[in-house]
């Protein structure tokens, strides 16, 4: 759950998750006291008692093979693709489920997630609604996920063929690479968040196995290297 | 929703409608203040202010052609068939959806609906979930059931050809023979409450259609007024 503010909503996320089998509940960047509020009420699952808080989302995903972000919103000008909650999108959760762990992130209730945090993502979800009210809910939205990863459990689903590399490799190529594109002239002054984004994009779409990831950062490492003397 | 008493589930409850597509929510004999504050809160949707109060479970479902109960229980020793929500249970709400209105009951928060309450219910549904934690939020029970039942909603399930009576016509039935028993010396005095959920799941078992409903109401009619006599 990324910046969320009702202690409600994070109770309720971790009910949810209590009643669907998922076990790791990570915080980024809470409302202070919901979060605290949200750990020490009553009948806190252990979901709840085991949270753990993040600064940041690229920390909170660090060792994840997948990272799937959740909106609303089916026409966002983005690079992301975009898939149906369902049969679109649960064969391939489930499937890099058997080769380590898989981020579903949800973020705030007002603003959801946003392009930083769309930026972490291999793809997004979207729950389909009927279209007089397309937000949903923060703690049911995570129900509604979480019992569709659920149900489809038992379909049957082959895991894939090779280990993917982690979120967390995957971020340290993207800060050599940038500031290989930055020392290199690439990346223009004042530039340097959008080009964050979209050099992180670029390397999430590469879909690197774990192996290919280490040689691809001693690449990167040496340019950096190189470019500095 | 059956005595519900928080009014943040009502609230829930009638955001997942708006999410999904359904209309109308009843209400029966809510914790009072719990339904004024929901419906009085801001940004309450059209669901929520359209809301009707009932107070009785009869009452709310009379114009329904097959009532479906919730639970969390898996082996309540009850004469009901329960079944999984998604493919067992979603086509048969489809398929009575052409023909009338379908009532999905919620209970209350604590104890869920009783066994009066299932005594109205043809059937019942359960969300799958895992074991550690069966009992799910009612806000986020009834957004899963509604993301189901609209998820299903193009997978081309025939109408039924015949057109069920309603609820409400059950009922009467249920009323005049239930007097006819008890005139009759069925019922011994003191097993009235028992008798007449006996009574009534009899009766929604046999699944009258419109005009077989009217011809038995009129049959038990005359039956009561003869031992009247």
């Amino acid at each position: 759950m990324v910046r969320p503010r009702n202690p409600l909503n994070i109770g309720a996320a971790a009910r949810a998750m209590s009643n669907f089998g998922a076990e790791r509940l990570r915080v980024v960047n809470p409302y202070d006291v919901a979060f605290r509020r949200a750990k020490s009420a009553v009948g806190a699952a252990d979901v709840l008692k085991q949270a753990e808080e993040f600064k940041t989302v690229a920390q909170a995903v660090a060792d994840c093979v997948l990272v799937v972000g959740t909106t609303a919103v089916r026409n966002r000008a983005l690079q992301h693709k975009l898939r149906r909650l369902d049969e679109e999108a649960t064969p391939e959760v489930r499937a890099k489920l058997a080769a380590g762990n898989v981020a579903l992130l949800f973020g705030s209730e007002k603003i959801g997630l946003t392009n930083e945090d769309f930026s972490h993502c291999h793809w997004l979800i979207n729950i389909p609604t009927g279209d007089k009210q397309i937000s949903m809910n923060l703690g049911q939205a995570v129900a509604v996920c979480l019992y569709e990863l659920a149900r489809s459990r038992n379909t049957g689903v082959k895991p894939e063929d090779f280990e993917p590399a982690t979120a967390g490799h995957m971020e340290q190529i993207c800060d050599q690479l940038r500031e290989a594109l930055q020392v290199s002239g690439y990346v223009k002054p004042g530039n340097d968040l959008i080009s964050e984004k979209k050099v992180r994009s670029l390397l999430l779409r590469m879909k690197l196995d774990a192996m290919d990831a280490k040689v691809f950062l001693g690449m990167v490492r040496q340019i950096v290297w190189k470019l500095r003397q």
